[in-house]
């Protein structure tokens, strides 16, 4: 049979605007990958009333009820006995619930103590599939019920996403009773209107697999998913279609599977044995947060400089004055120049370098604000890419970008692909 | 009159999970300093038939009606002609708006060519007052018909946000007829629930103005506010509430409508004359990156190290071997030489150290990762700082908290406090 999904945020915070409702992203993301429609989201307060009444309209809409929040421990959590109510069930203490509860304050380093509240978060629909926390004290829990299934989550993101995956997806896949895989495409170097244009026709006609862009800060991700009776069938329906678009979209792909240009290019680099450094002027040390986010990034990161000022471009850097002189602290000679300082400096095969303007203001110079160079040297030479004037008044979007170009830059560099086009 | 306002957000990409709905938390958050209760939101997907079904829902609860989403050019962007239709008003065409969406084409830099759809965006309905959209091209409007105000705000977070402030909110601040002022209260070194204990008898006895908590990255921020006949008015209802709040919680407030931690720091350095210079390893540069957001960073900030290796540490900062060999490298003594050290590289007033175990593996040293010593280092001697094991698995938070951490120090030193405080 075919499930169509409702989703219920429960929470004032929400209503406030204290908080965004990301739960009803990561949820709705993972039904749509359970290839199960949603039709509705809807938020509601700490009011059992209002949420009685929200669940009445889901429930003549929907077949599958899922609730985020409401199951903390304090008084207004209502969440469980309003939707116990609203399908007639009772609530019963669950022992072993309660035990797990118990614990995780004993464990806890710095001992909030509980307190009789924390138990009722013991107490749960009688005959319910029971989803244990890992990350919080709310359980979580399912039931069927004239014919719906009520599905009940905790609000707190990482609560709600890490039971998400271990107990709610895998409760949704039986009822799907179909395998879901899916692969995720990145890309850098093209925007997503650009890419869907180039995968217009292959799009359009897709059932099974489908194909999705999800657009972020630059780059777009392509999910590819599969519905099938298990994983090899579903691998197979997918082989053809990511050859597919390999082959229209080619090396603006940089990884399969991947999670960022960041890990991409700390992955290239342990394969290959090199290290690299940077020197960041406009993006001010982003390059450096970014590659050292990935855990085990000191095997191949000596370390980096943020040269802010003409000394440390100078002395430290080792740059010519003569060089920022005649050239301008923002040039593709001072970009190559700072690139290769930071080789020097910390002794790696690679160095990066940035270096522009982030705005909003000007540097004097005459150059628009958004202007941007970004170098990477090597022992043996230089290559510099100059992105297209970024938006002056954007000046958050300008270094990370600059700074995504850079990543780029380095794994294009480590795949022996053409490093120096002008890609946006 | 008393109003009650349901948001309804328009967009299947909403229902897929593709993004979150921040535009109903940036709608909520106004409505609710306006002093307008909200009870529900909907998100709907591209789809009239459901969209005309959450239409009159929302028709029955509120006599406000905000969308959000639907006001583009392609054929399924279909909120005005459905909202036009739920309210008997036709669609009519805009020679004003037109212009100004030809002429938005015509500017732009890269520009993409107008389509005969983007006109349509053209249409709105009669007798409605238009919302200028001053960051794209769909114009949004406002009208009231059978006693109900419907608004209409375009769906690209930015956008919607700017029309909010521009139009939106002067629109009904004219409904509930009051002036809104508010003060936002910047806090690190207490968790939400601390602050609110130390709130707790002030916060329940009020109603205008009301305080309001919002928990983010290790920071808390309360947000005052105040509906009055007129700014000064609400000005003094605040100032009494603004001192008690002020002495209940003292020096860890780090600003009244500060934007952030770096922010602050910047501005009192800029103050004092002073320049500050960081070396990083667990942080990779995450300090230098939050110090260079600040537009004109500068003025003050010479520069950073993110020194990731043993040599970075020895040769670059000049740290002795022999101190690292003793104390080891994630130590107290070696942050303050880290600091030391950046002063001297940089030629800065006051050089700040960060050495620590991100996580989520250990270093070999036998510290439990989430261990991290952060120091300050000036013309005179050094702090340092050591917060509580942060949790090993989240090593994004162990990096902005230590960050955040070296922040709170500097200000803290820029202002004369005490400095070493255990905060967390």
């Amino acid at each position: 049979m075919s499930y169509t999904a409702e989703l219920i945020a429960v929470g004032t915070e929400l209503l406030l605007g204290n908080i965004a409702n990301t739960d009803a992203q990561d949820v709705s993301r993972t039904l749509s990958e359970l290839g199960i429609n949603v039709y509705f989201h809807t938020v509601v307060g700490d009011n059992p009333e209002r949420l009685k009444q929200a669940v009445a309209i889901a429930k003549s809409r929907a077949n599958i009820i899922i609730t985020t929040g409401g199951l903390g421990p304090t008084f207004d959590d209502l969440t469980k006995q309003t939707l116990a109510e609203a399908f007639g069930r009772k609530l019963v203490y669950n022992e072993e619930q309660a035990e797990i509860i118990e614990g995780f304050f004993k464990r806890r380093a710095h001992g909030a103590a509980m307190t009789e509240n924390n138990l009722r978060q013991a107490m749960l629909p009688e005959d319910c599939v029971v989803f244990s926390n890992g990350c919080g004290t709310a359980p979580g829990c399912a039931f069927e019920a004239d014919g719906t299934h009520v599905l009940m989550l905790p609000g707190p993101p990482r609560e709600c996403r890490a039971m998400l995956a271990s107990c709610a997806a895998p409760y949704l896949k039986k009822l799907s009773q179909s395998e879901i895989r899916s692969h995720n495409i990145h890309i850098f170097g093209l925007g997503e209107s650009a890419v869907e244009a180039r995968l217009h026709e292959l799009m359009e006609s897709m059932e099974n697999p489908t194909l999705a862009p999800y657009a972020k800060e630059g780059e777009v991700m392509l999910r590819l998913t599969a519905r099938a009776r298990d994983e090899s069938e579903a691998e197979r329906l997918m082989a053809p279609v990511l050859e597919k678009v390999k082959s229209a979209l080619g090396d603006i792909i940089y990884g399969i599977d991947a999670q960022s240009l960041e890990n991409r290019a700390v992955e290239l680099l342990r394969e290959s044995g090199k290290s690299v450094a940077v020197a960041e002027s406009c993006t001010g040390g982003l390059i450096s947060k970014r590659l050292t986010d990935v855990p085990g990034a000191s095997e191949i990161f000596p370390g980096g400089v943020t040269a802010y000022s003409a000394r440390a471009k100078t002395a430290l850097l080792g740059i010519a004055p003569g060089l920022i002189d005649k050239y301008g602290a923002v040039s593709r000679e001072t970009a190559a120049a700072m690139a290769e300082g930071a080789r020097g400096l910390f002794g790696a095969d690679i160095g990066l370098g940035v270096t522009g303007i982030a705005g909003p203001g000007g540097d004097g110079s005459g150059l628009p604000p958004g202007t941007v160079y970004i170098a990477l040297a090597f022992d043996g030479g230089s290559y510099c890419r100059r992105p297209g004037i970024f938006r002056a008044d954007d000046r958050s979007h300008t270094r990370m970008l600059s700074a995504s170009h850079a990543l780029d830059m380095l794994r294009r560099f480590l795949t022996g692909l053409q490093v120096e086009s002008e890609v946006f």
